[in-house]
């Protein structure tokens, strides 16, 4: 079986001028996830000579190609026009689309500005895709068995014009006879390379599938994806994946899919009703940022002590100052001893503690930046701590703190 | 004056599956900064016959291509291949270079794997680029008036060759005789649209140069570039432009170049020598992560409490029940009160606070998903409260928290 193309081309001269490319990440997932192989990517300035040779492009080597931004209002809003040059069609204005425009505008008693009739510009035979969070509507083009999607820049309007009007068009078009059977996972606690290792073997015995392995933050993720002829091929194929998969690193995972740590944490935390809290010093505050930014943390988080400054391990926390004296604010004394403070200073059912050298500054020979302890006190009698030494910029070394802290805690609840 | 341009090529089949492309925020910053114009990137599959496209396209389109990727020692590392075949040249092994890599490995106590050998392969012509960070040397080549740079992929060995190696090169190749005058500033407490209206004035007065602005996270960046025939010339046009963009919207700047809201904050209180600490519900600690976030940060971040739940924020923080009953938690009162109990409970000469409905769930018709209070104690006797209602998703919503308390923070120490 061929697995059907895609490709993207990003529109905006801001992605030329320092701002981050978040479409690319986020459509190759999604576009993975339902079959496609990504064969490339281009950003793109605001100038309709480039796009159009861009389109043309992506249009030879791709089945689906998917367009985002440059469909606003301004004179420098030129996908409209590079896509209707590249397809050699023709662009109409829509008055019934333009309706649509005013009365959005009208709900929020704003003026329509005389510049957004541009927005009502359709291409000869586009489906107009419509935007239920801007003024931009989408648009949708079939040429020589080509599918193209031009949808708006704003995650917050792409992403479920992306879902809900481009995705299930893509896959009846090119995805029809091809049934992909993707297997994804999520592992923490160990390294890229080794999981890489224990992997090996199973891209062996699938030299037809297509692998990745993505090492992020210290989480490691890993992708399968084949594609079969029939459903029942594809649901059995991704039977053996998983199971595979799992024999060879299973231990390590803490979810399928894209189930991040915080989540899994935060499921167990759920399942059984245990509260946390945390006691952090060298990552002031973005292991409790990461456990709340699971929407309803609050049935589990209560909070928090940062505690950068000793003073306040001690008085807040309840760290002894000889403790301190003795073995300093960064060791494994120290942290088991901030877990315990926080879950006695917090009332939870368990705590987790963060203490280390972020770096680039304030190491020693003996404690070097990059040298961290996490901690874990509770559920029940449960202690424990584990010490890491990342070599990485600051903030290297605190997402991977992070990462560690939040791996404790799974473990601790599994 | 034409201001040169460049071009970049990020090479990965893992750019193509979800792995986040960091290269091209961090290379357009910097380009820019030094008067290069990016007018394209593209990212490619580990796929020799569509990097050596994708190369001969950004030759022809730029004076300088920058391709990160593809120089490790395994099989699907084609960057060296493509590119000799896309000029045109030979590649031969360099023995010194292969003694430099071997005794690299030497002083890790590491095995060196044959294949290693592949990145002793050098291009006909090519100026070798020494990465101290790790095993793939970098390659610098010129042709028919245009330089390609090779580049290793991981951001700790790409960022310090491209810095101290190839982005001084490219000056001295390029730019030699165009002066760019630029200027950046930060802007935060100020939408976007709006920032963007007051500048437009000063866009028409100087239509021969390029401005960008970017929204992120509740911060506006503005960047002005233009080119001009004489340094002398160069200085006097920054000069002018920054003049009128601070004319035009220096109350709301906090930072010229690259300085972040959280750095300014920083250096402000080292300055007067004041120290600070937080109180936090929604943000669950984010705003103390952006605190510490900045370097040496330990000398004025003290701690905070991070408060999700109620009962922490009353016993932790000293946060009146019967203010809790009648106002509810998110309400000016309690950020108040949240921040004059950070400033009591870590003893410190200032504190900010947070409080608000992340969402998406949680809300009510009084108090929304995107409701959030900000608040500050000190120093001295002052004391302030700011409502924002936020738009958009969680961590949105999270995100223009943490802006907005920096922002009053910024304010409150001018």
């Amino acid at each position: 079986m061929r697995v059907p193309r895609a490709a993207l081309v990003c529109v905006g001269s801001e992605l030329l001028a320092g701002q981050v490319n978040t479409h690319q990440a986020w459509l190759c997932v999604r576009l993975r996830r339902a079959g496609f192989e990504v064969v490339g990517e281009s950003s793109v300035p605001d100038d309709a000579q480039a796009l159009r040779r861009a389109l043309e492009r992506a249009l030879a080597a791709a089945d689906a190609v998917i367009v985002c931004g440059g469909l606003g209002p301004t004179f420098d809003d030129i996908t409209r026009e590079a896509a209707a040059a590249a397809l050699d069609r023709t662009m109409s204005f829509r008055p019934a689309l333009w309706k649509t425009i005013l009365k959005r505008f009208a709900r929020r008693h704003l003026r329509v500005p005389e510049e957004n009739k541009r927005q009502a510009q359709v291409i000869a035979g586009a489906t107009i895709l419509a935007n239920d969070a801007g003024s931009a509507p989408g648009q949708f083009l079939r040429s020589r068995g080509r599918s193209l999607a031009l949808l708006p820049g704003p995650p917050s309007e792409m992403h479920p014009m992306f879902e809900g009007l481009v995705l299930p068009r893509l896959k009846k078009k090119h995805a029809r006879d091809v049934h992909p059977a993707a297997f994804s996972v999520r592992l923490s606690g160990v390294p890229e390379s080794a999981a890489d290792e224990r992997l090996a073997p199973v891209r062996a015995r699938w030299p037809q599938a297509r692998f990745t392995i993505l090492a992020s933050g210290g989480e490691v993720s890993f992708h399968a994806l084949t594609a079969e002829s029939s459903a029942p091929a594809a649901r059995h194929a991704r039977a053996r994946l998983r199971r595979e998969i799992l024999d060879a690193v299973g231990e390590f995972a803490h979810g399928e899919g894209e189930t991040t740590l915080e989540a899994a944490v935060g499921a167990r935390l759920k399942a059984r009703g245990i509260s946390i809290a945390v006691a952090e010093s060298c990552t002031g505050g973005l292991l409790g940022g990461s456990l709340t930014s699971v929407p309803g943390a609050s049935s589990y988080f209560l909070g928090g002590v940062i505690a950068y400054e000793n003073a306040v391990k001690n008085r807040r926390l309840g760290v002894p100052s000889r403790l301190l004296a003795r073995h300093g604010a960064v060791s494994a004394e120290c942290a088991a001893a901030m877990a315990k403070g926080a879950r006695a200073a917090l009332n939870s059912d368990m705590a987790l503690a963060v203490t280390g050298v972020a770096g680039p500054g304030g190491g020693t020979a003996g404690k070097p930046a990059g040298l961290v302890f996490v901690a874990v006190c509770g559920p029940g009698r449960s202690n424990s701590v584990r010490r890491l030494e990342v070599h990485g910029p600051r903030e290297t070394v605190r997402q991977r703190a992070v990462t560690a802290a939040l791996r404790l805690a799974y473990d601790a609840l599994s």
